[in-house]
């Protein structure tokens, strides 16, 4: 499958003529053909341009028709084939088993966001029927939905070359929503973008809908992203990346002269708390797990656990030991880029510095730096120390994390209470540790978007219920989540319409409930007609 | 009833010792007693600190506590008795039958809220059961709810001293959620924020909840709002009135360390469209209804109609004559405010100082400055000249309307097209002149957050399914509503619990359903345990 290295631009193939770049394949140091081009400005603007144009009409469509765009959005992408996976792989060094796993996230995620805007309850009808003899006034009829809030530039993540970039969750939740997307396409893996791109831009013409629905630009890292944030016609922004590149989206967003909100998922430590009973019964199988969840996609994960909560005592101490044999034996990895590997060990070096932290354990394979390799390693240090230096609580991407000892429970907890926002905060305890947990977990529920009890924080679940979102600075946003159906409430907002006749209303909004949604009407929830 | 003149921090009664202030009576242009002291920044502080503490306590609190909580503010502020209405009158120069009817609103909204917070389904509960058996992974047990931001910094309106201030619609979406609220009192009605205030301090007690639920606070405009807005215990804000203080506010929240939403209602001119049938049939019956629309409240009203548009033709001059007929029939009113009845005189004659503008026609009756009257009036102009010139969209907050004369339906929908962010966008039309004119109703769909068809835009129905709101400069978020049920998911985020045992669940999440909500099971609402 041949790339041709350009944007995608509602449709049309971009120009040559800005500066050129290439992918790296992190696991040989090897640049990969073809060159790209990043576009230029006229081309990023015109590409909101006409997904403004494009809005006005696809706006409009059934839920059925963006359903069928999001169905035959993952047809495409499983069409690539074996093409995707190696591409995706030789820009990455992620295995091609997680690279096939990760297709098969994706296109279930579209189908899900498909059954979604199928299914159409999401716009939250709510209709208030007039009440013409109410005293001392008549009540008129207002009726309520949410109608899309126009087009969304969405940032393609590193860690996540499909679940996360070009057809991922953001881009699937905004198309839901019925609104255009315009994807800033990761500098590390764009040939991945490219061929995801086509198969978006092909189901966005099979689907009969206006090509503005979707374009794929290639830029230069922060100018080009701080214009697409800019551009009068963009109304939300996505983003999964680091805290810098988040903040300054944010910054960016917030200075406009219509702000407009970004939601960018930036930094978590993912604390882990043991409490001592579970260390005492399965300090073994923690342990182990822990390992796992730490070098799982070579640390990459927003939800890796970075920090871990225990208290002394001869049970930590035998599960350090066998946590130091786990890391050991643990094999180094290829990371996503030289970039993200050396901020890796810049800011590992950040957290082993500060003294009063102590080495516990690396792998013992060194790290081969022309496979962009990094080892395994956990430290250790006191509750005490932790308290007294926020720079601790900095954030290493890759696989590290930090064993935090605490003299008691009641130091677990002020622990706890310094914690800056995180998506998540996991406890493992017996049911008796947990009972006795109660003031810890609601002191959690404060800091993090998500609970896990006796599970690891990496492997999120694309559903209803997930929350993959948390207090800043994990999140620009915590009202929001990126992961599960309810993404789409990021790129809606409420209308509403008085004493409007049945047949000017929309569909979710008539008499006979001709789309069988669930509404509010009166207040209470039914599908019966009014 | 005597006052104080202090603030109210968490139940206790301010110091004196800062700048003092009086109120006026408008209407007299007499200083009110008794003077007001400004807190001081370690009493702001105190206030959200309070507020932090407390939210610890009253976000676990149940809905039918926080029901009772917001039942009892109602019952305390009728308890007031005459002496409130009397002052509210005394301030704000509104008469007493409309602060009598304010008061009602405000009570009713309050018991609105209290019945959102009993019934309970607003979180949004959602549950997703473990799938133990699915290839290639298990599904854990996820469960996903709203559960309330923290504390929310309210800031009173000049133009409702009741239903938009200290226990208006922020406050009681705000406490409904779970979050203490820390109220910045309107300099223009202190006596009035402190009878309120005393009531909800009064309430708070009662029902045995920690003081911190609730802090008033009188200060000096601008300084005292930033340092609100900058506490890092906000974690949220709720404000009405003007685009440059509700930019401000913006501004700080966006720039702090932590970010936080601003919910700024600002700005809206909210446009009508008078179609031709319209006029042709019941132009008189328009004529009057706008100039009641007009009037109403003086013109302070957020949803006044601050431009007409029409089409020329005969019917149209005769529907001019009779509105010029009536703004002259029209009585002076008494403004809020000297500095509003001053900048509503500024604004609307930037408006017409525009060459192109004429001068319709203005009430008979003189002005009193004594009284701090403003005269209604209404001037024309033409689509080109509108179309021409942005400064015609400036918003005359008081009894002013310009008239937009379009030659024919393309000009119409050029003008709409060329709005900012309404609140509100009306049309007034036959059916058929609704019908031809779907892509004007679809077009004023992405300038409004309503839309009123032969109706006018002044009164808004409290009621589940209300939008007040818009994009902006509107409102700063257009997500959101601050009028009706749905303004509660304004404080409030998501979290998500994996895998917790019954019992370690918040009563909305456990299998029993024990509270009896609407749930999302498996995506598909029931209100069935699981």
């Amino acid at each position: 499958m041949s790339l041709h290295g350009k944007s995608l631009i509602a449709g049309v193939i971009g120009q040559t003529g800005g500066k050129t770049f290439r992918a790296v394949n992190p696991a040989t140091d090897a640049s990969l053909d073809p060159e790209f081009h990043e576009a230029s400005a006229a081309e990023a603007n015109h590409a909101l341009e006409a997904a403004a144009i494009a809005f006005a009409d696809f706006r409009q469509r059934s839920g059925a028709e963006r359903a069928r765009l999001l169905e035959t959005i993952a047809t495409e992408i499983e069409a690539l084939g074996d093409a995707l996976l190696q591409r995706a792989n030789a820009e990455t060094g992620l295995p091609l088993a997680r690279i096939t796993g990760e297709r098969g996230r994706t296109c279930g995620q579209l189908r899900l966001f498909a059954q979604l805007a199928r299914d159409g309850s999401w716009v939250d009808a709510r209709i208030d029927p007039a009440l013409p003899d109410r005293q001392p006034l008549p009540r008129p009829d207002v009726r309520r939905m949410l109608i899309p809030l126009g087009p969304v530039v969405v940032f393609g993540s590193s860690n996540f070359p499909l679940a996360f970039s070009v057809a991922g969750g953001d881009t699937a939740s905004a198309l839901a929503a019925g609104c255009p997307v315009v994807v800033k396409a990761h500098r590390a893996h764009p040939g991945t973008s490219e061929l995801v791109g086509g198969a978006i831009t092909r189901a966005v013409a099979a689907c009969g809908l206006p090509a503005g629905v979707f374009s794929l630009i290639h830029g230069g890292g922060a100018t080009t992203g701080i214009a697409l944030v800019k551009h009068p016609a963009t109304t939300a922004v996505g983003f999964t990346g680091s805290h810098t590149a988040g903040r300054a989206l944010f910054d960016a967003a917030a200075a406009r002269p219509h702000p407009i909100p970004v939601f960018a998922e930036m930094s978590s430590l993912n604390p882990v708390f043991l409490l001592p009973g579970a260390v005492q019964e399965r300090g073994a199988a923690l342990a182990s797990g822990l390992v796992g969840s730490l070098t799982l996609g070579v640390g990459q994960f927003c939800t890796k656990p970075g920090l871990i909560f225990a208290v002394r005592g001869a049970a930590t101490d035998a599960f350090l030991q066998i946590l130091a044999d786990a890391v050991q034996a643990a094999p180094c990895g290829v990371m996503l880029t030289r970039g993200i590997r050396d901020a890796f060990v810049e800011n590992r070096g950040k957290v082993t510095a500060v003294a009063g932290v102590q080495p516990l354990a690396s792998g013992s394979a060194a790290a081969n730096p022309a496979r962009t390799e990094s080892q395994p390693s956990v430290a250790t240090t006191t509750a005490r120390e932790f308290l007294a230096h926020p720079e601790l609580a900095t954030e290493a991407f890759g696989p590290f994390t930090l064993v935090v000892l605490a003299d008691d429970a009641s130091q677990l907890a002020a622990c706890a209470a310094a914690l800056e926002g995180q998506l998540t905060a996991t406890l493992h305890g017996t049911a008796g540790d947990l009972n006795g947990a109660r003031a810890l977990l609601a002191g959690l529920e404060q800091k993090a978007g998500r609970i896990v009890v006796n599970g690891f924080p990496t492997g999120v679940e694309v559903c209803p219920a997930m929350n993959h979102g948390g207090p800043y600075p994990a999140t620009s946003d915590a009202r929001y989540t990126s992961v599960g159906t309810a993404a789409i409430f990021r790129f809606a907002r409420p209308v509403c319409y008085q004493s409007l006749a049945d047949d000017l209303l929309p569909p979710a909004l008539q008499n006979a409930n001709p789309l069988g949604l669930m509404r509010l009407v009166n207040g209470q929830p039914t599908r019966d007609p009014v």
